[in-house]
């Protein structure tokens, strides 16, 4: 039998239940185990999907959170890659099967049994469902560990495990760089990190909102251009001429609208989820060879290279600190949009409530 | 001004009427222009579409056919590629800008300003529009004309034209070949070269159908493997297993079955080219990296390299041979894909008729 600890986490029992207080079991680490004090956690729009059972399939109780920094308080007696004290992350993984030919080739999160979810998936050691970063700590194989580069602001990197590489990952598939003209449709937790990264790779970045207020905003994170993108004549001066868009928004929106804005061989990625299938019309696509795409987080050798990446360009997301009790109030404001551009949670508040 | 020689051709005046002779000018060839009698042409659905307007934007009269073979009969000054009794082919285009990025790049078929069409494109030369094969000859600009193997049988190679470099340029450019398993979707005069090509090129071909009656055909063209696309234990069966679907269905069908079928990384590219838009998931696309795609025949230099492959592999199109006086039947036929797997004219018959 696996050896437990009870510590204090913030989750839900039923999807109509607010987050408060409960106690959840940790497994005691093992052999290749590091421990993990956590000390900030992001709360991703996936949080909320989860919590509230907006996607189905939630197990409760549902402790989630998969944007987690922290440092490390014990590790197993065959940890290799990290000690006691290093300052590490978990993102949207813990483990997978590490054998089937999409993990031998880094794309854990394409797992063909399918990865293990940083919360709400089956717990490979204990019967309940895994529990995410709203918690006081969390026991992590040493391989799903991501290292964080020293020069950056601990809190507003933990966005990074998440947002950071959802972002990262696709801009890098397509091969975003000098030269190109990418498109970041959407700004918000998402796509105010694609415009930040795609900046760093080189790009001439170009960003499409439909908020008048977001201009000045999405020029100071870096883009070189805005688009109003209810304005059919500011759309029109950017037909064709777009290598790659990255798409970042969950609500419905027109696809072909931003595939007209392609270049022959040019790539729409989506990674934002809109709840209902977007129509896409044929000739959106055979008219220039054009890809409607996805994309989802990326590897861990991935993560670590986009961790790194951001210690080189001094990337964070831009956040605002909460409290672990002001969680409920801050999902509402993430429905309204309400936030510049991540919610992070000081871990501290959970740690120093009775 | 531009001198002109009346000829018999056969085409319609308005979307509801039938086809029927009538005559037309063609310019006399100009320095760089070879005078083509015309031996045969192939009925592709646009013929259809457009004839009756159906993409709108059809300038009547109206003179489809884009699938033309025929020998060269005369040639301007300054041919230097050609010579009078060459054998040789004009596909969908018979001009393109020739200066734009995607010219220069040898896919004129996405020129920049708009690729010239064999039929109800403005003329670069007349104030009509192009006038395509179906009539007793066709002028052309020996940079649009395509030399034909000698080995393959002449009628059947008509379809190559556009049926055929419609699916060889997606199976190129999506890179199937030996060790790639591919999927057909569709088994009419597309999806029929799709299997004879992606076979030839040495790929493991499945080919999917809604038609029990097609399994033997299907096997007949060269698939290895067969599925009753309605079928979904069958479809189950294939689930992330396919690197490639070429999907050549016109009529409305359900992307997403398909789009789990692919595996990480895979694309599907549609050439068929439903009216409608169809609903995209995005976890479709998400789950997997996946792209949903399309292509549009492919650019002179390729048509030419998938003539020289079929004339290699010795693969021409199934065919049935009518005259052009036929050819309004034809058309119902064709609607009710009652065809194996391409009608071809045989244009002695308008050349026969007063």
């Amino acid at each position: 039998m696996t050896e437990t600890t009870n510590i204090k986490a913030y989750g839900t029992e039923a999807a109509e239940a607010p987050l408060n207080q409960l106690g959840i079991d940790r497994r005691k680490p093992t052999a290749h185990d590091v421990e993990i004090d956590i000390l900030y956690c992001g709360v991703c729009h996936s949080d909320l999907h989860t919590a509230r059972n907006e996607w189905h399939g939630t197990i409760y109780p549902c402790v989630p959170g998969h944007e987690i920094v922290g440092k490390i308080v014990s590790v197993g007696d065959h940890v290799s890659k990290f000690k006691v004290g290093d300052v590490v992350g978990v993102g949207c993984m813990v483990d997978s099967c590490r054998e089937c030919q999409y993990c031998q080739e880094g794309l854990e999160q394409y797992c063909e049994p399918g990865m293990t979810g940083t919360y709400n998936s089956p717990d490979k050691y204990l019967d309940t469902p895994t529990f995410g970063g709203y918690s006081e700590n969390v026991v992590v194989d040493e391989n799903f560990v991501l290292r964080i580069p020293e020069n950056l602001e601990l809190a507003a990197t933990a966005p990074l495990l998440c947002a950071g590489i959802t972002t990262y990952s696709p801009l890098r598939h397509w091969n975003v760089g000098p030269g190109k003209k990418v498109g970041i449709v959407g700004i918000g937790g998402l796509g105010h990190m694609g415009i930040k990264i795609a900046k760093a790779m080189g790009a001439e970045v170009v960003a499409f909102t439909t908020s008048e207020s977001k201009f000045a905003e999405a020029k100071r994170l870096g883009a070189d251009e805005v688009v109003m993108s209810k304005d059919a004549g500011q759309m029109a001066a950017y037909q064709g001429k777009l290598h790659f868009i990255l798409d970042a928004v969950s609500a419905e929106h027109d696809i072909n609208a931003y595939l007209g804005l392609l270049r022959v061989d040019g790539s729409l990625a989506l990674v934002g989820a809109p709840e209902n299938p977007l129509p896409v019309a044929a000739f959106s696509l055979i008219a220039g060879r054009k890809s409607f795409s996805g994309s989802m987080i990326g590897g861990i050798a991935e993560t670590q290279e986009m961790l790194d990446f951001c210690g080189e360009h001094n990337i964070v997301a831009d956040i605002e600190m909460i409290d672990i009790q002001q969680i409920n109030d801050a999902y509402e404001r993430l429905l309204k949009g309400d936030v510049k551009y991540r919610f992070v949670i000081d871990m501290a508040s959970l740690k120093n409530q009775d």
